[in-house]
């Protein structure tokens, strides 16, 4: 998506290895007309899937996950994180490793929102490691739910997240996806 | 909001005192196009503030603050929670209370995204003992922007929270105002 490359290119920063930092439109101000647009490219790419939901995890895949699912004509689902010694019930439930805040965190989902009638389209943020989605493509597959895919705004290629998803089958769509960046220099794939 | 009072007498939960559950469409499932309609609304009664941004907090206040933003034409900032030992720089900060986890944790903003500049709305999903508010309120003061008030979906009147609000001179519109709760038995004010 060329609008969004612009604006990586102009308003984003990489703060030293592997972080690049979007703040001004995606991971704490957010654009609401521009997410929109990236929402309607996300629901445009699996236009033919037959997504029932749109699920992914708070807090920054909220606002495009939205967005996607309002072009979708479908509810969204986001994953809640708690500490890792929930005991509810009734929840599907994955670790997930965070490595910008270097902790794991266990993501929740009620049974009432995924169930094998659906079919599951996955969105967030970003794309890196690819933890936070793992964890997502494990409570669809525990809810029984057909996966459509994971779209994501941007995929960090080098950091190998979506190629591993990729071997499991998972189709990934990234609006954009950045092959390498260091300080000053983003190279697109 | 009529068609908003009508879903919550229809889907919401009372569990124990205090805690209404809206899980299907506000705060664990998101109805996109409902929330677009909600959004709309406290745009609407908002529209002659001069609103330049909307704040909310992460993470179910943000879907709403998107919708609003959208209809305003103005970004949203989100404020991020952290553990509240953070030492960032450049940031305005805020302590907050959570009923619901029975824990403290600190809200932040960073600097460049409110300047004595903006005329903030601050948008939430609930507002209860009025303590993520009383936080948000907080960091705008810091920033030197104007508030222009608080819109929220769901109002509890009986947790005081907009009541001291209102004292301290801040305007609060709610979209539902709940008076009193039991299980199966929701009286709106």
């Amino acid at each position: 998506m060329q609008t969004l490359k612009e604006r990586i290119l102009k308003e984003g920063k990489v703060l030293g290895p592997g972080i690049l930092k979007v703040d001004s439109f995606l991971n704490h101000q957010i654009d609401p007309a521009f997410t929109l647009q990236m929402g309607k490219e996300l629901a445009r790419r699996f236009a033919g899937a037959g997504v029932t939901r749109v699920l992914t995890v708070e807090a920054s895949g909220i606002a495009v996950a939205m967005a996607t699912a309002l072009a979708l004509g479908v509810p969204v689902v986001f994953a809640k994180k708690k500490k890792a010694s929930t005991q509810q019930q009734d929840v599907y439930r994955a670790q997930v490793y965070s490595f910008t805040r270097q902790e794991a965190v266990e993501i929740c989902v009620t049974v009432d929102y995924l169930s094998p009638q659906d079919t599951v389209l996955i969105v967030d943020d970003f794309l890196a490691h690819g933890e936070a989605l793992t964890g997502l493509v494990n409570i669809v597959r525990q809810s029984g739910a057909r996966l459509a895919g994971a779209g994501v705004v941007i995929e960090k290629c080098f950091q190998r997240g979506a190629e591993k998803l990729r071997q499991e089958g998972v189709r990934v769509e990234a609006l954009a996806a950045i092959a390498s960046m260091e300080p000053g220099r983003i190279i697109f794939a």
